[in-house]
């Protein structure tokens, strides 16, 4: 398969595991901070890879040694025309400004969680801020040993809003743990980060959780597509919704998805005592 | 008490608990595996037992040494007549008559949660795909050790669509471990059953966690049965709603429950130091 | 500072950290049980802190060595003046002013929530029934290795309606134990809470958890107070709405908010390695 | 086609309007006031038509000359068997009997809402108290000019709890007008009701009211069957959810329905200039 | 009855109308303009005469020939500590202060809608700005045919945030109108505010709509007080619900509401043909 | 101002109306019926005129003497490669792709709704399908006494998918009316539009209509733009929401925006009775 090449971000197919795509983080240099051509790609990327054929599951890493992600590029957003720049309009204008950069970089994040495919992230090492982030959009979280979490935005003055504060209590049923994190910045590591589930797994090191999240999604990408999409879809519904209104859209959904053609395949294979194969979505 | 008989579950009343009925999938020879008539002899137990005066709460376990229940019977749901069966509609038609079935099917086992009485499910053995959504709709789950439990839908090409993707993420708060087993279909132990909160309690064989449900059972049927149902009620309520929209519709439900003998009779008892009685509902 | 003094609870400032309120039930002879007085009083305690500059975290505590609160003073509610006592009024009427009365116990609870600063509940020993209500509208929970907590309501023929069925499984996200608690009245001690997260940390003693409390308390307190108001708010927001929602509301709070001068305090500082120091809210 | 036959209904088929079922209310010796072998009837009634693949479209109107109905048999409900019936039990326990038979009562009128295909209510002459509560559940309203609405509940010392204070501000949009016959009970005719929107269109007599609802049933009969279950479900879901829930709700629902052949019935039948026709649900 | 004296506001209860009070805002030589003393008191008047067991209805107006209210007295509200006054704050820090000022200002014009008695607005002459804020919570509007309606606030560069644009399309059903008034700021007189729905009736002079009101008032007044409140509460709980939500929450309330002598009052004065009284709430 | 030309719309600037820009669907010959190019190009346009510092408000109306629209373009949409066409996926694998398609065509007609700046439809004659879809998305509508609107899907065998049913119930407070139109697909006129509250004024001709909509989108763009893009957001999250929420968010969303210079511009120009004049946004 020939894909388009990405200027930020490393997108490979792992020979090893048909139907896996694994984004990485591609400015080890500066610890893999963003910036907004960076977040702009990043749901680029995304967007691609939820409609794609060939993709049924994916990873997101960062490259290099050192950092999943430090974050938002403070440097970067605290320039004239960034984020956190300065502006003469009075501040109504300037909120409406402000409002519209926000909501365009949740957006972009989002394409994590909208895209239609499970996404398991690999956190190692520093993984701060916008990383707490982009974990939360995504459906499964890994980590190597020597990894450092923190929602960091409250020490530069700010409440987290690109998804953290709104998708962690969500994640972890620990509401008084979500609040100590997130009002205090302070790092977790790993075992806690397991402990209270916000990781699936802790593994030696980047090498081996990378190689793990392999395994997981691979595991996935051989179930039927249908019923994969159909999972990640109705979870995330669940999440947000009544039981009442869970079950609603659930029976709407599987309507249609009930006539797909790996039922048969799947039950078959079964029968046969060998591994089902599933047409491309 | 006599009771009517059940061609598919046994329904008892363990003489040394009053008030407590034990229900009982009796398929064993079929590992307690479903077909449609079977949920609907659940549903209309339930629906019984949740308005009878002499039942204040309720166990739920599978007959014989192997399951609890293997889920749904892929045979039968297989065959012309049933759920996953061939049909001659063009696929909006036939969409709408699945859409009834769902409809349906999720409304019986619904009928564990929409009971008045809290149930808990004992698990042991075989515990797959149904086994979850029923295990969801009830109020707490314990189980033996040696219990097999999946969320297999996947395996058979579906998304669960009888409670499991909707409750689920209700029951554990981690929802990284819940989208895993979703999207994986694999199996996991009592063990890590109860570290993410699943099951409340783990027992060494199928019959002492049968014990040791009754037992719990029994405690809650000693306590005022307005409270119990006004408990069940208002977690299940809150659940689904916000904090403030909670508050709300506890009030007006208290300011009919308050007004029970049974406050008096539990302070009376309190200060009598004896065990209060409290008058059938 | 010159503060209000209150009747049944001790506010203070403790001088090693600046912006904490220290806030102390005062009752210990009765096991610091609540009467109406004290809730109300309570509640406008809370509503003065929130919007007081000087105020930046809270930590509520229990005095004396027994009791963080044994919860309603059930003796003062059944009195004829009462909450619980006797009343001429037919089921409907007296319906409608129990619901009044319901609404405003709530409301005085509630206003811990609706507190701007963030709230640590520091529990010992008995804490049972209200003590549950007022720590789930706390923002964390701590407790000595001594605490004896129960949701002790069905106890005396109640379902619990000041908070605790509402928030209890919005803190805690394993609901099966949620239940169980509830439904039994069963004490929980240290470890059990800190296990299912319910509580964040366990002391040893009554003093060594106050001084955690204020720890971490003081830790709060140094943030930015901008930063930290709108973590608490968001938050508490998306608990409560979708994703969706809680995304939507934070562009429109941060819009404001990211207008603050503490973000530029705070990146000067960080480049100049030392504290940052925030103005009054 | 034969049919059940009902006790306390007519249900016919004119033959002129094909897939058109007329449900008549039939008790005109006591102006077909409603006892609660009467609404379970009306219950399974709809719930049948819902999935009868010869019905596409119902019409509900009552017999005899003098009313479509004047409402809950008083006097039945008051008997000692009756909903508002005398009872020994203390208030807590006789509200929790009142809530189980309100919502079996409720649960019956909402079949008319759930039956998949749309309701036409005919009132004429005395149409009060549930009258309101069975019209608000159809999905279109015409009427006599004879007829003489009243929510008349509050004159017996009730809030209407069958459905009217429910849906009745979601059929009319004016909500003071709303309040103020709900609150005064005051009667209203068939020109206000026409005004505020609350039927469609009036006719001279009740026999011509009952003519023309039959024509605009068999008009919506003579539409594909599958756009007409969807646009009365898509439009009572939307009625009940944001803007954004009610479009995501749709795309599923019709990615299912989009494959239907009346689509390609329907087209080649424009193409044709001839009226089209579409194979039974 | 006597009564406590309010500052800016005449509370009178006229004597041939039992239970109806009648609240009239008392600064006509401002046009009745609001500052902030006023609607604290406002909120105060509302509050009380919610639970005063002598009030069933209640009437709001302005005193003076030329207006209900010209809306917020923008000279206060302008001056150094007005809520548009100015402040030496980051923008930050002022937009929660901001925020404070606009819940406490809500809350307390929201007292109107959360009093449990209906209340009637009649508004004459000038009505502006904080005049619709108010109407619209009301239950029932009425007008002299010489009033001047219109949504002001954009006409000073805000968006109206006291309720209008909250409340207005739940009040009147045409979104499209609603949108016009909101942007435009245009004036709307009697005729078209009862086209709309905006008012239920107008009359020819301030005098004959108090008259009016007043026997509406009069009306609900002798009506079951248990009813009238259920009412009122169950038609504003449904207004912001699900039709699903609304049915279950009413039976909860009727639950209890059911239980009331009021039932059994009215069917016996029914059968007795007199008028039948009722307790006092 | 030099702008982007279109293929399919003419955008242009009318002098005579500062900040109003006129956007024309340009397929007269057609009818301006819609195919994909042309809705993307129609989101493209409103995302580019919502943060358009030289645009307050804008008309949309259609080119030609005939149509406003047609709707779908029917012929394309039935092509091979069409929405309509057909396709050898299983119907899971369809329904997935179709669902993508939808959510894709809606999210272009609510470009319109989520446009900050106020829009307001121009219909004349020909006005079916796609073109309510269009004209609910929209803030206001006015219409030519020729305009023939329907809700026409039904008639092609489908439930209209791209906004219709969603938004029109929220646009039109009479359901019935709602219901009938849309299971009808009966046309229905100008005066009927006017009388329900779809269009909110009918002028004689379409120039005449094109003329009025200008002058009214004149007179919002000439007030503040900070209060009429919060006008809009305003009322558009309160018809969603409770009046509860509806008011949280408005005091969030005021409480920058009351910061706004154009308050003082205001007052200080109604002091000086002069028209006020607002800065870009």
């Amino acid at each position: 398969m020939t894909t388009p090449t990405y200027k930020h971000f490393n997108v490979t197919y792992p020979p090893e595991h048909q139907y896996v795509a694994h984004v990485e983080i591609n400015r080890p240099e500066k610890l893999n901070a963003f910036f907004e051509e960076m977040w702009l790609e990043l749901s680029s990327i995304f967007n691609t890879l939820s409609t794609s054929p060939s993709v049924r599951s994916i990873i997101l890493s960062g490259a290099g040694p050192r950092a999943f992600t430090a974050g938002l590029d403070v440097k970067a957003a605290s320039s004239p025309s960034g984020l956190l720049g300065p502006s003469p309009l009075d501040p109504a204008r300037k909120a409406l400004h402000m409002r519209r950069h926000i909501l365009s970089f949740q957006s972009c994040i989002s394409a994590i969680e909208s895209c239609e495919k499970p996404v398991i992230v690999v956190a190692h090492g520093i993984s701060l801020g916008l990383a707490i982030d982009i974990s939360v959009a995504a459906d499964i979280r890994v980590c190597s040993a020597d990894v450092r979490f923190a929602v960091k935005e409250v020490d530069i003055g700010l409440a987290a809003d690109i998804g953290t504060l709104t998708r962690l209590p969500k994640v972890v049923g620990q509401f008084g743990w979500v609040k100590e994190v997130a009002l205090t910045g302070r790092e977790f590591g790993a075992a806690e980060a397991e402990r209270v589930g916000f990781v699936n797994r802790v593994f030696g090191s980047k090498e081996e959780a990378v190689a793990g999240a392999l395994e997981l999604a691979g595991l996935i990408a051989r179930k039927s597509p249908v019923a994969v999409v159909g999972t990640k879809e109705l979870l995330n519904y669940s999440r947000d919704h009544t039981v009442e209104e869970g079950l609603r859209y659930t029976t709407v959904w599987n309507s249609a998805m009930v006539q797909t053609k790996d039922v048969q395949a799947a039950l078959l294979s079964g029968i046969e005592k060998r591994k089902p194969t599933f047409e491309k979505l």
